[in-house]
């Protein structure tokens, strides 16, 4: 988006921004040409002297980023007018060397790859966060007993730490599919024109090993029409959301007055209304279940592209970067506003006993505790 | 989307940009503000002076607008920052009498009426555009025979310029249908807390209905939590970009290699590629069919926002505003790309006649002029 | 879907599931084949004797419905085994006269044109009983201080019957809007092999407007691959699917426990639970959020196949048929329930009293009655 | 579909129709009842009578599916009538018995994944077969020079295996992950009314252990609202879909007119036209491309369901089963139809010299023998 006033509602973080922003963009790019250049002087490809003048001019290099951003979408392609802007800094030879047997897709996908790392990060320190302050809470008031409520309507009693318990379990294997699909699917793209590694003397293939060495990605052989990875990083990345979303969607019915149970941190500055100056909005679940409506459909779009056109599609992988940026940055927002909820949350004894005595429902909590346990493990390795 | 290098791939325009800014939700912000104080005065709910007051600062309002940001982003919404900042800058009487009556989401959601009547307007003058240059091609190529194609494979001949015909009329009906559903469903939005209108003496009614005239929207009880207009426009929006899409894919197919049969026209610095400099590049068609491959999925999480809970929901309009805004992008990038692919479409009649005649299908068009005639009417209301 | 039980969660209504049964789809493909014939006689196309043969042959068709199933299943289309079929009871002229100058896609869209006006006009008469019932409860209660709801919190009081007044009105404006875009866009298709109308001896719109008048369609020129009267009918079904969602979701959050300010009427057989005998689930209100849960995916469905190929695409129209068909299921489900719902709707004065009273937040209703009377019109014109 | 003409547009085999039918559903249900009343039996919750007794009725139940349909969908789930009828068969001790300590939920999501792993078996074993074709076609054309085509535009020669082999690697990846995924999360649920497994003698975790061996499913904790896993299918299916949608959108490409290098096999039946009896459709593709359109918007339904409520949520879990079925009819008419396609694929020899001729690239295919070796792996280990 392009308002910070209205990109607030699909709240997310700086950090998540700056993995995102054209700096970042141009910094992976940048740093793509230079470990190209160096990955084809190792295999003999390009000469030492022009890896180190594109090194050196990639670390130089200065760009008039709304110009560029300007001669990009005219372009239809980041590579273009930056390689063409990179070009005219270096002599001849080095020129030619630059960029060598890439295209357009190699940059734009490796690039993502990078940011997606990046955000892998992020997300999985946030998750961590969350995890441990809800796995805590989940003990704490493990066989504390509490209405249990199915189709919105009290059922039987529950442990209240087990519903917390169950938010834990959720987000923490969720995160932990996050990390592995990141890890499995963050390679290194080099293919070339039309995916055949032609140009590089029959030295392709170690040219892409040693290139993802260089960016710490995985080797692979070119998958530029194959996006089947994307997706599955989507679908991730749609989980964390919806199970983020589903902690803030019991919170914010736990926090209903007359109800009371559970309650979102006071936070300054958050919360408020501009109608009605008490009022104590669960704002934190509302970002949390903003992103949750906005990441179906927004994975739906990458779905969407699996059936790109041949060797280099026309419409579905240049769809994708904005929809995994979009994805990574209400993760974030979410993530974010979920672990301040989860370390901070209150959980209001009074009203849980209150609740289930008006409940009428007994006190039986069954094997609640057992399962919180068979949920987080034992008490050593509760992360 | 944060970068503008990365935005470049879901191209829009910089004048969409700028109706959904910051700047110009900021614009859009006060204007509510000094409008609804206007319109209270004109009632008799407040005070003349106040009014005067409260337009002077709107006017003369200078934000810092990453602190805004920040302080929007933490409290969940625009108008509690906003407010705040507004207030500091009144006298104790035009203090309490700004913003009366009206809630978070009675400005939130005037502001983003306003802005979707800007975009409706941008949009409509590219679609015309489009309209008129694809109207004078489908006449002139009426009687051209050419192959027909279903299933991808060659049919029946029809006349070439009937295929324009069928892109030209299913734009115009997008298009017409926008400006209605926008025409229909802009809404001032004033109902104050819970949608009732409170705190305005019972003049409620008129103080929105003169709100509305100022702002130049519809009169309307308050929708807060009604959002069957959102939905239409976001539909609306969609039906635009697809129909560009299938436009596009059309001539994507047709200038193939070996096919060739119409091209879009040459742009310097645009269609290029970074491994194959001879290469030409269908990027005015990349730009439709990427908007159309994003739309289907943002306006999934649009109709999921329409079960909102109770008075004001927790997260669909929230979620809305900035999706209708990257439909938005889309659509302008959409409607600008193929309104240049339009005025400057290259129809090769060699390849036509070449392409039928290998295609054996002999060349009775059928219907095909008057089947023109019929969409496009007779030659004078042409668009 | 295939199984009955398992049908039952999307459920939906036996009147909109004979709406698009075989034995349907199969009456509405016999009645194109002989109004066909009888336009192409009216303006001399085929003799008059062909025409009776074919009404004869379509009068008494009988189908092994499982084997054409197969057939069709293999060939990709009815049309090529249903013509066979029906070819193979006719003499060579009659033979050679059925089905003359149309093409599969004519008889599918026909078709499924005559399907979403009945289903319509099944949906139009459960939207006014809906309407019906709800403006009679929002004039009822219109003046009743409740505790109104933002955000999940308490905030200001409202009149009762205005949140009940903002359900009728949502699902009256969205009723009408299916009205409208059934009425406007079911039209005949009738294009022929590439949409030229070829082999009807130049008489072709004749024949097309004479086949619609016959079958209560509109006239139309071909749209085969103009498919944006088919997405704005799916917009309008999703439109309304979610303003039943919106009621189903206030209605599940009013009656829950320690609320309690509104509940389904009590109907035999419905919201048991397996487990607790003496619950009482929202079952109506969960068959309308399950519609609404799947609405906007399906709806993506249908847009993403705007970008159709050429003359008649390859994907796009063949997924379209059974995304409206369940639409217009789950609407047909939903809209069931909820005229159940609301003609028994149960309204619990006494704990709107005392919530109202817990929240300690006056009883100003502000202009609750008067919107209520705006939105619903005076007292004569309820629907 | 309730229509099995028009459900051909979605086509699907007749296998997958009885995975999802309504005598398999009834099946999975009697063999959960069963198992669980044996699994108590062994932990000493029931006694063996009554479990022998409850075996006996499982095993002898019939049903009027019809009248158990209608009382299924008035009553919302499928337990509530199936265990009534159940229990009117069983003696008092017998009857209160079964379904002990369980929950409508329990039974519906068991039978899912008891479906989910015989619909991925049957997924396997066509994907299975693709991938061995597709393996044998690379390798036999690996070094065929062809025209490589990025947006849609001849870019540089490729192998043309290469192009095979990424069909045949992104469908065995997709095929092994859905196969892992359906491995990891097909799980036993057992939880009873609010997820606590109480009312079974503090001996559940084994009940469900034991019952998760008979049904041979993984062991679990209760699941019923954390839906990742759900999430997780489904949009394996998706990826698997869309992969093939892959294939086949090439394959469309590839077999247009003037183009030419590949076609489907002809199949007798298949691809015709009711318009134009020489014409040769890639039906296969369709069927492929088809489910590929619709697959996203299904999967974001699936998606959106994960925030559900509390204990057992009002929406989500309700609209899963239909559209995980969904997903699977469609995944398995695709896989079908292009494993035929896979198994008597035409390429074209002639066609792809004279393009690659006309087009005028050279013929270096660059590394594109070795990337169908490294994507494939040697020989021996083809699949």
């Amino acid at each position: 988006m392009t308002s910070s006033l209205l990109r607030t509602r699909p709240a997310t973080t700086n950090a998540m921004l700056a993995v995102f922003d054209d700096a970042a963009t141009l910094r992976h790019a940048l740093a793509f040409e230079a470990a190209l250049a160096q990955a084809q002087v190792a295999v003999q490809v390009i000469d030492e002297e022009s890896a180190r003048a594109i090194a050196a001019s990639c670390g130089a290099f200065e760009a008039d980023i709304p110009a560029l951003a300007e001669a990009v979408a005219l372009a239809g392609t980041l590579a273009i007018p930056f390689i063409k802007t990179l070009r005219a800094q270096l002599t001849d030879t080095a020129a030619r060397d630059l960029h060598r047997g890439a295209t357009s897709q190699d940059l734009a996908d490796t690039v993502l790859m990078l940011q997606m790392k990046e955000a892998g990060a992020l997300l999985a320190a946030e998750h961590a966060r969350i995890v441990t302050a809800l796995t805590a809470s989940a003990r704490q008031y493990a066989s504390l007993p509490a209405v249990g409520r199915t189709l919105l309507q009290d059922a039987c009693p529950i442990g209240f730490g087990l519903r917390i318990a169950q938010w834990a379990v959720a987000i923490r294997e969720a995160a932990a599919d996050l990390d592995r699909v990141i890890q499995v699917h963050a390679k290194v793209q080099l293919g070339g024109a039309a995916g055949t590694r032609a140009g590089m003397h029959g030295r392709g293939e170690a040219v892409a090993a040693d290139l993802a060495r260089r960016l710490k990605l995985n080797p692979s052989p070119p998958w530029h029409a194959r996006r089947g990875g994307i997706a599955a990083m989507a679908a991730s990345l749609g989980i964390c959301i919806g199970n983020l979303g589903k902690m803030a969607r019991d919170l914010s019915l736990l926090s209903q007055n007359r109800i009371g149970e559970a309650l979102e941190p006071l936070i300054e500055g958050r919360g408020g209304s501009s109608a009605m100056s008490h009022k104590r909005n669960p704002t934190g679940c509302q970002v949390a279940l903003s992103a949750a409506a906005r990441a179906p459909g927004l994975l739906a779009g990458v779905f969407a592209g699996l059936p790109c056109e041949l060797e280099r599609g026309l419409c579905g992988w240049q769809a994708e970067g904005p929809i995994l940026a979009e994805l990574c940055l209400l993760a974030a927002g979410s993530a974010e506003a979920m672990a301040g909820v989860a370390q901070g949350l209150l959980v209001i004894d009074a009203a849980i006993v209150e609740n289930l005595s008006n409940a009428a429902v007994g006190a039986d909590i069954g094997e609640s505790v057992q399962i919180v346990t068979e949920i987080l493990g034992p008490l050593r390795d509760a992360t």
